[in-house]
Parts: C-alpha cells; sequence; structure tokens
C-alpha cells in the first residue's frame, strides 16, 4: 500500500491502493497456492494472446464475472424513470452506416425481419429531438458482422430521432447466441458448469447534447434463455420487451413488401437522464 | 455468485467466488469509472501483446503489486529455522546447464566474480546430500540471459550438495537492475512514481526429496537499493547476506587464477523445511 504513497495523482493514488487491497485480501481468503498462481498468470497469457482487432478476451472475461454489469451499475444511478443500462460488450465498432429513418440495419444479415420504434425523451417527457441512436446485433446464426471472415458490415447503422423525439428502423428479431467460447473464457465457463449463451437482445447507444448517454439492449419477452440465465448478467426486467409475431401478409408500418415472410414488431420508447447528475 | 453454485470442483468453486465477491468491492469501493474499466481492459490488453516466451508482463504485474509475494506468503509459513521464500521472477528457465560443486554459472556474463558457499539441512541441522541447487541471476548491466539477443546461455546454472550437504559456486557479485519497464508495468510505476529497480539478488531454487522446495534469493549488504525499496517486494532480513569484497590477488578458495580482478565472497546456508508440513 505504501509504495503507492508517491503517487501524485490523487485518483490514481486511491484506484490502485483498493485495487492492492482487495487483491492480497482475495489470495489470503483462499491461500491462492503457487500452481493456481500460475494457471492464473497462464489464463491472462491466453486471454491476452486470442485478443486481437476483432476479438476481446478480456471484455468477456470482465463480462462472465459480472465485473461489466458492476461498472454499469455504480456509474448509472437510477434517476426517474430514465431508461437502465446494460452491458456494452466486445461487438461496438465505429463508422456504422447512418441509415434515415424506417431505414434496414440488417445490410444482409439473416434473420426475421423486425420493425422496432419508440421515442426518445428527458425525464421530464419532453421529446428529444435529433438523439443519435446507434444500434447493432447479432445475425440468426449469432454472429455479428465483424466476426465474418469478410469486411462486410451488415446488422448495425445509426439514425436520429425526429423533431418529435420519434425513431423507427427495421433490424432482425433477436435470437440467443453463445459469447465467444472457443478461447480461455469459454473454457472457464465450461469448468464451472456455466453456459455461454446470452439472452437474445437488439444493443442501443443513445447520446444527446447535455444527457447521460445510454447504453443498453433490449431483450425478447418469452425467450427461454432468460429463465436460464444471461451468461453476462446482462437481463434488467425493465428491458424485456413484447415483440409481437405478425403472419405472413400481415401489412408492414412503412408499406415495405416483404414477400410474404413473418416479421415482427416491438416498441421501445427510451429515457434519458441528465448529463450531470 | 450464484452463478457458480453448479461447479462441481468445490475448490474452483470457492476461488471463483472469492474471485467474483473481491472484484465486485473493489469496483464499488471506488465507484470505478467506464473510462478507467476501458483502461484497465486497454492494460491487459496491451499485457497480453507484449507478453512472449521471453517476455512476461503478466508475471511483473503481480510482482509490482506484492501479489506474487503475498502468494509466497501464504504458501510458505514460517517453520523453526527454514530459509524464508521470496519471488520467482519471470526469468528462470528449464535446461539449465550442470556444474560440478565449484564451477562457474557466469558462462561469459560480465561481473565481478563471486564465490558463494554453504550447505543445505534440514530442520533438525542434518545434512541434505543431492539437493539439487538451481541459480540465475543477471549480469552487470541487469540483464538475464534470455533478455540477450542471441540464444547464449548465462548467469544460470545448476549443481548438487554434495554428501555432507555442502555446495559452492562461482557467479556474479549481484548488482541493482529495473524490471523490464519499457511495456505497460513500467508507464504504471512511473505513473504512480514508484522505481523499477530491483535491490541486488541472486535467485535460488532448492530441491530435495521429501523437503518443500524453497524458491528464494539472497540479497547484498549495504546495497542502497535496500534503503529505496525493492519494486517486487521480495526483501527480507533474513535473506541479505554480507558480500565480503576481496583485493586483487587474494588466493582464491579453489586455486582459482582471477588474473588479478577483484572479487567476493558470501555464505548462504539453506535450511529446508518438511514437504507435507
Amino acid at each position: 500500500m505504501a509504495s503507492f504513497d508517491g503517487c501524485t495523482d490523487p485518483r490514481l493514488k486511491q484506484v490502485m491502493q483498493s485495487l492492492t487491497r482487495h487483491l492480497h485480501a482475495f489470495i489470503r481468503d483462499v491461500r491462492l497456492t503457487e500452481k493456481e498462481w500460475e494457471a492464473g498468470i497462464g489464463f491472462l497469457t491466453a486471454a491476452g494472446h486470442i485478443t486481437d482487432d476483432k476479438r476481446q478476451e478480456f471484455v468477456l472475461l470482465s463480462d462472465v464475472f459480472g465485473a461489466s454489469m458492476q461498472t454499469i451499475a455504480v456509474n448509472n444511478e437510477a434517476q426517474g424513470n430514465a431508461t437502465e443500462a446494460t452491458v456494452f460488450g466486445p461487438f461496438f465498432v465505429e463508422d456504422a452506416p447512418r441509415i434515415p429513418i424506417g431505414g434496414d440495419i440488417a445490410g444482409g444479415a439473416t434473420g426475421q425481419p423486425c420493425w422496432i420504434e419508440g421515442t426518445v425523451t428527458d425525464l421530464a417527457g419532453h421529446p428529444v429531438p435529433n438523439a443519435r441512436i446507434e444500434v447493432w446485433e447479432a445475425d440468426e446464426d449469432g454472429f455479428y458482422d465483424v466476426q465474418y471472415t469478410d469486411a462486410r458490415v451488415a446488422g448495425r447503422a445509426y439514425l436520429y430521432s425526429d423533431a418529435e423525439g420519434k425513431y423507427a428502423f427495421w433490424g432482425l428479431t433477436p435470437t440467443p447466441y453463445p459469447i465467444p467460447h472457443d478461447g480461455p473464457v469459454g473454457q472457464l465457463l465450461a469448468s464451472v458448469g456455466r453456459s455461454p449463451v446470452r439472452a437474445s437482445h437488439l444493443h442501443f447507444m443513445v447520446t444527446a447534447p447535455s444527457l447521460r448517454t445510454l447504453v443498453t439492449h433490449i431483450f425478447v419477452e418469452g425467450d427461454p434463455q432468460l429463465a436460464i440465465g444471461d451468461s453476462v448478467f446482462g437481463v434488467k426486467d425493465s428491458l424485456i420487451k413484447r415483440f409481437e409475431p405478425q403472419a405472413p401478409g400481415t401489412p408492414t408500418p412503412d408499406g415495405r413488401d416483404l414477400d410474404s415472410v413473418g416479421w415482427a414488431r416491438t416498441r421501445f420508447d427510451i429515457v434519458l437522464a441528465p448529463a450531470d447528475a
């Protein structure tokens, strides 16, 4: 602890001393053996070596220990009816394409078409126009575009809410998929008898001036994985939404011709907290 | 915590649940920000990418947080006058050459010649014959052979104690050197105002049937770095030894002709605890 006494940045000193205290307490509590310590070093090394531009094993590690959700919890205190936050995950990338309201994020990703609509408001219920809404999701095989072997962009886009705070877009009805589990984190989950599967979800990141950035998902009511458990502890009841199945031929909200395939629709009204609270 | 309830290995379950508890407590205690979490992920990623066959950044990380010494402490409880253990460090390699008693470990590594001798005994004071004694150290520039750009083996060897438990070898008088500090761990130490320098030392690993393996160092009495502090917290008073300087021309214990250079000598008597205690 004293080795950090000379640190001139008080916040860094606080974080380092707390980390040291908890790390040592863990080692003492379990009386960590030298073989277990070696296994830990080996685990971190393997996680480092599998991590690259497209694969982030340390984010997965944080996620499966609930550390990501704990961090989100301490940084997103409940405020009125503000929409709850959940994990960011390792699959967001910059430079997604912009779509107009009513546009399609699929970009060739396979799955059941789904119409998603809602409003963005502040805590007082006032519409938030021009909120930037980033959305991203896996295809029906459980893969995000960054996991494809080609450089295709699919299943991600951003759009802006309109003057009344409204937004709508076409995406895919989310399906369950495992987090990448062919690496050390997957081996860890297998060794403790945990499933790598995530509850079906669609990612949102919503930003607007003076309002707190919201990183969240919506989940699918009735998804059996909700009962089994989400591998990264991301589910909150308020984020579970009804995805209404629509029979083939049901007219679409924007007149889009879906060529006689079934589709779904859901509503997600987003409430943003103030930025500084 | 409950996600590990299905783990059928009770020890693994205990370690994972304790790790989870302490990790979450750390995040809550400091109210880790999302930017700090990202910095942590970035740090681990960089540590993983700099780690290879010759560089082990995660061991350095464990060392500079005192986690390595804490692990050693909980696994090497004091027993009678058994010699104390200290950090293993990242520079041990298998397949060091064998030398006879009185042989030289330097193998071309530069530095002041030093005669090291002692006995290996058990707690009752009985000699331990045929104890395997691995020794390794940095050259006077602060580099271990694994840090050389060629594949030369230098500054490391193993030998066996004789029938009376005695051993002796030529090595180099240890000098202070920094741990590798051109990577993330070095940046961390710099940012908190800590020195990367280790107190001068010579590594030992001593193994014998039915006795606890001893991993330790000897340190050099009077080394100014002892007062400044060892970057990995490895120093124990009982391991600080007097290295007696010998003027050029002083006869050597084994008649070796040192060609009129000064040398040093020290004594390190090793006491091994029982393996099962």
